[in-house]
């Protein structure tokens, strides 16, 4: 290529995967995963374990009035704005120990590296903790970045109520977390997000690191189909309005709509049946659908079909069909100037990289809409994530946190 | 027909209805069912009011170990066996006022007409509520009646499980209707079941009783399909396996099988998806199987065909399949004898009547193991059953008591 070859600078990879394995405790499952849902016990130790390490490595916390967290190394030049970098501490149910940990506690090692080496940059850097990227006990997904961004109020937010009916904000409050909306009043120079790649790409290619150009759209409905609940025995087939069967025929066509339009995927994730009994046709049948697609023209027509083919077999079956959009994400094109610091810092480390688009949500999604982003994919084994089994090699973690450190340097600057 | 006319008794069909709308009251649902599971609170109230009416009207009342009652009537000769009558109080979490209550009740409408008319039978009277006859708290169905007739040990009974994990014996002891086994230590010289349809036949046809004379055999599977959760953005189609996309094709082979084996019904009732959330490929469904047929060579046709074609499907989506039965009851044919009593009581109260196939498990299939049995269908709205809105017309209910109280007079004879 006869590219200049930059310096190079490293971090330190035992280290980095010894913090990981720290946090992984702090909810560890029986199944090797994590569970640190968002504004749990969990979520408030696995921050305050990030606090102290940032407070010990000399960085100011500041924490806004939706939890999220911002730790500070200041720069040479006060006046310029930070590079900032993280990502979510907060994980699934059944969540794995790397997804969103490893961009925040990279982040982390970013900074340690930093110091070790004596290097001061010219912009402040901060490590960002974002609140709630999940979603899954407090919807939408990506909620906290979501309001940085201004994409959400967060009087909005902070009345959100979880399955138990507690809202977003008495649990904050309650774990320590919610700080003041002045924090929220900052701008990024430019944000990286290091990630694993939760898809089965890179390692099927052996390459190490994935450079995100992109960021797939999808669209999350709630869907109801209302029948009449009999009984399972005496109630002859030609006379049912059984919901779960129109829920199962729907559930083939999401199948069949996300592969006629690839490389977009369909799911069907939660389902509930009311009264749930084993001798009672279905009355009532709640589910979930989540259609992604990396083309918004082409996601909102796998929508549409959904929502046309839904009510025909909804009406065949004799049952009421209701729909409500509850998410919706345009695709995303990140920064092309931080995206090429990104694969230039990759072709410095030595490491091989590709092109890839991003097939899950990330709050670096959202803060693509108020700061120059980009973001950095490492591979994870069998493409495994939102899974207990997910895992990855620590060098792939090195790899990955030696990317972000170098193009961090790139963009903030050396003093 | 040439046939001698009977002397023809009749009920007061006010009074029975007043009794169901009492009973209803306990466990009244807000749409106008009633929701008396098994062992609750509401099952302990809907008992006591029993033994308080059958004490008033001069009945001993025993109870065996699994909570059964039986309230006697004393005949003339004590040395002969009861005719029993009978069915059970406990519902659906969203049942109806009439499901079982109407055989309860209905029996303590005959006694009470009997008084009122000052007839003293030969064989003794007994009124029976059987024990957790749904099987939606402590599965399976039909449970204490299945232990009168030897087909479960008592002690197994007393030992299942409700979903929080308490036992059907602590749960009886709990609400004070622990027995004795030796109350179960009675013969029937014949048992009689009053029941609405819980199906369409009747009303449709505009005839006034079903004279029941085979039970519907039916199989209970349990299916777990097991695959792998990931993220449901990042995992492309064909590397997913998707535990809920199996479960819906199988939903759908559940109805075609049914549906090709008339007049055969299946039907998926409950189902659980794990983990449940929007954004995770389900790694794990669970879900019931229930399907019921008259004829016993098809129904194991049917549930051969079932696992199968679903090992078929499971193989196709990478899932793991397992299986169990957790519930197999033969189709049942009632005592020949008995049934032509029902028929005689029905054309002796100048009603109409059709030889009817019960769709649903009862407590008289199990008993008609033990005791001649046989039992009285009238018609319910809409077919309705298993279901708050199900509904009878008080002169449905009046018919069926009386053709139940022509029956008793001819079983038990007069003294």
């Amino acid at each position: 290529m006869g590219a200049p070859k930059h310096r190079n600078f490293s971090v330190n990879g035992e280290r980095l995967w010894a913090s990981l394995m720290d946090m992984a405790e702090i909810g560890a499952t029986a199944g090797g995963g994590s569970n640190r849902q968002a504004l749990t016990d969990l979520d408030r130790d696995g921050r305050e374990l990030l606090r102290r390490w940032c407070e010990e490595a000399g960085l100011s916390v500041a924490i806004d009035d939706v939890g999220n967290m911002f730790a500070r190394r200041d720069g040479s030049d006060p006046s310029l704005p930070p590079v900032a970098i993280g990502s979510h501490l907060d994980t699934q149910p059944t969540g794995g120990r790397f997804d969103g940990v490893l961009g925040v506690l990279g982040a982390l090692e970013v900074v340690r590296a930093l110091d070790d080496a004596g290097i001061v940059t010219r912009h402040p850097i901060e490590i960002v903790n974002w609140t709630n990227e999940e979603g899954t006990r407090f919807a939408p997904a990506m909620l906290a970045s979501g309001v940085f961004a201004g994409v959400y109020e967060s009087s909005w937010a902070l009345g959100l109520r979880d399955g138990q009916g507690k809202t977003f904000g008495q649990e904050l409050a309650r774990i320590g977390f919610a700080g003041s909306p002045s924090a929220r009043d900052r701008t990024f120079h430019a944000y990286l997000e290091l990630h694993i790649e939760q898809g089965p790409i890179l390692e099927a290619e052996g390459i190490d690191i994935g450079v995100v150009t992109h960021g797939q759209g999808f669209n999350w409905l709630d869907v109801v189909l209302v029948g009449r609940e009999s009984h399972s025995g005496s109630t002859p087939m030609a006379r049912r309005k059984d919901a779960f069967r129109g829920a199962a025929e729907i559930a083939l066509l999401v199948n069949e709509i996300a592969e006629t339009n690839p490389p977009g995927v369909g799911t069907i994730g939660e389902l509930s049946i009311d009264p749930n009994s084993r001798n009672v046709v279905p009355g009532r049948v709640k589910f979930s659908v989540d259609l992604r697609h990396p083309n918004g023209d082409v996601l909102s027509r796998m929508s549409s079909k959904l929502i046309a083919h839904a009510e025909v077999i909804a009406a065949r079956h004799g049952l009421h069909f209701m729909h409500e959009l509850v998410g919706r994400f345009e695709p995303v094109t990140f920064d092309e100037g931080c995206v090429a610091v990104v694969r230039r810092a990759a072709e410095d480390c030595g490491l091989t990289s590709r092109t890839i688009i991003s097939g899950a949500g990330h709050d670096a999604c959202y803060v693509a809409r108020v700061a120059p982003t980009a973001m950095i994919f490492c591979p994870c084994k069998d493409g495994l994530s939102h899974n207990e089994a997910e895992d990855i090699d620590p060098i792939w973690a090195r790899n990955g946190a030696n990317v972000l450190l170098n193009a961090v340097v790139t963009l903030a600057g050396m003093a």
